[in-house]
């Protein structure tokens, strides 16, 4: 089977470390990675498996990363990760949604192999992916061990970019520009919502000429006229009247690397209340994303967002965006830093961030976001659908 | 805001009160359910919603449901679920993904309110939305509950479908036929695989021209050749070789009920080996699906297919399927009943499963899959697609 890795070995070797390091300095022997980002950060494990029990373990004691998934999903292992053969553990199937038996007392074994029965362990306790089952299973199976939460720090370690991972979010930005264009060539009156959703959908996985896509880690969204107040509703088989507004939030991936992108586009001339209403949103949006630059805080970038706006009698409350990077369902962004008042998160080179100033009114709403990544000087736009209101 | 309801109020008044008798069964005062499946089961919610906190509260002493999101996402609540106003609640912006504030602490507020201070509180430890860090902040914002494991306990009673339900699952089933009919006819020497996975999303939204699809539970699975062996392996975007495999599985959604299908589709003609391999997978999936009727269990409908595939050599022990029903990500399954040696569940009329015999070898696999309700009778299959390898 042969190996299919997305990045040199010294990288994934050089995230270990770097892991490692943070582990030493916060007293962990053995960190259980839960998480499927994490687990694809640090091995390039991708499968969609995640479903069932699986876990990478690092010990400081131990040279590479140990992965255990079911005994099926051990190819995916072989395939995709960097990692030798003895460090690929399957679980066997009789595990899976079991009533008598536990996965994590096959994980727990592992643990002990390392060494780690008395060790101090930690694990992702707010991930999507580590239930109030599994931990308290753990827990029992591993009754010596002193147990540390060790939520977000792989995810603190991979907000900055490494260059090779923003070749990739480009590639992903311009999955994102071909998504919107295919939205805005498919909207028109009489054409039913998941036909619209459907064509979007499709150019999510052929993706360019040049590179495929792949799912997101969301559904798309789509809104369409009062709908469109609900931020995350689904879509429906309704077709478009001959005046409406559609939102549209799309999701980019290449390879994980997800690149978010909103637009709001007119079916039928706008009102010149609303048309209006478009410029401000820009407006304020330019203001956020022109005063990124390295060192200054993720308040303080809100704050000229938000200044924009109050400018024109708005407010926001919501966050204005989220860091982006790795993804898989059910979440978008990678639960680091937000853009929003009060996180003193320092901007720094390699960052990346989708910048989401949507605004839902009470009778009106619109987005038109950028996503981008933090550079030495300001910021570089990973995806270039021009940033104004479009009109079909 | 107009309501989108798919089911009858009276529906909904009997899946509560069914909940509400086997809590009082259990001693549970108050039922708090983290699974989207489930909250959509006794509420008709659905928005992509559920990556932050998100809880629908069943109390004996309460007549409704209490539906608890994030503020914005409260207008779905509006839109999609029979509740009164006052039992949908929104918890503001600056609890979600905040490292100082717990969404858990406004729902334990929620809990107060209703006099559950003291209660008997039946939580869903293994699902996909209450990690270990949500419990831990539930117990710790309620020193005088008592906790208990209600995990699946609605998953069970909603394993058998009423008529309404099975309606859906049937529309799910047209979804799920039509998108593997766009595979085959799209699979040809030289297209990329990333195209064909385009053109079955494109189906999976689309659906048919009577009703429209929605984002299934997971994603496409689509594995060429060798990579099949790996079956939830990404696809790539190669372009198709003039003679290989490909294996899919579907995922027809409609209105959140999922019907999953999968077929092999072979590029070129087969070797009469692989021909015969086919033959059999189908011979041995007949068998276990002519066995369905009400009365017999899980373990005999596995035991007859495991028959048939031993009178030719094989085994297969991952498990031969499992129940289907409502889903949202990552999770095709309901959690409940597998079609596997020793689960002793009784099929009753209204159970449905997708029944799953792919045959992974060392150097070959194939996937001819059905999905069923099971009748007063026997079985009613819930896609049409022919049972038999594909060729192009």
């Amino acid at each position: 089977m042969e190996k299919e890795l997305h990045f040199e070995r010294a990288e994934f070797v050089a995230r270990l470390a770097a892991v490692k390091k943070e582990m030493a300095r916060r007293g962990i022997d053995i960190l259980l990675l839960s998480e499927p980002p994490n687990q694809n950060y640090l091995t390039g494990y991708d499968a969609y498996s995640f479903y069932t029990p699986q876990m990478v373990l690092v010990a400081l004691n131990h040279d590479e990363p140990i992965f255990i998934t079911r005994f099926m999903d051990r190819i995916s292992g072989v395939m995709t990760t960097y990692l030798a053969d003895d460090n690929i553990r399957g679980y066997k199937d009789e595990y899976v949604q079991s009533t008598t038996l536990s996965a994590y007392d096959f994980i727990a074994d592992v643990v002990k192999e390392v060494g780690g029965e008395k060790a101090s362990i930690g694990v992702e306790m707010g991930g999507y992916y580590y239930s109030a089952h599994a931990h308290a299973d753990l827990v029992r199976a591993l009754p010596l061990a002193k147990f540390v939460d060790a939520d977000l720090l792989v995810n603190w370690i991979r907000i900055v970019k490494s260059p090779a991972e923003l070749s990739i979010m480009r590639q992903a930005g311009r999955i994102a520009d071909a998504m919107i264009k295919r939205a805005v060539d498919t909207i028109a009156p009489g054409v039913r919502e998941c036909d619209i959703a459907g064509a979007i959908y499709h150019q999510q996985m052929s993706g360019t000429p040049d590179f495929g896509g792949t799912y997101g880690c969301s559904c798309l969204m789509l809104g369409v006229g009062e709908r469109a107040l609900a931020p995350h509703a689904a879509w429906t088989d309704k077709p478009l009247p001959a005046s409406t507004t559609v939102y549209v939030e799309v999701h980019g991936n290449r390879l994980r690397y997800q690149v978010n992108l909103s637009r709001t586009i007119c079916v039928g001339e706008p009102s010149s209340e609303y048309q209006k209403f478009s410029e401000i949103a820009v407006e304020a949006l330019n203001a956020g994303v022109e005063s990124v630059r390295p060192g200054r805080t993720c308040s303080e970038v809100q704050g000229a967002f938000r200044q924009a706006l109050a400018r024109h009698g708005f407010e926001k409350e919501a966050r204005l965006g989220y860091s982006i990077g790795i993804g898989y369902p059910p979440a978008v962004g990678e639960r680091t830093a937000s853009l929003r008042k009060g996180d003193e998160t320092v901007l720094q080179p390699g960052m990346c961030f989708h910048m989401m100033p949507g605004l839902w009114l009470d009778n009106k709403s619109i987005a038109i976001t950028q996503s981008f990544a933090v550079t030495e000087s300001g910021h570089e736009a990973l995806t270039s659908t021009p940033r104004t209101l479009f009109v079909k």
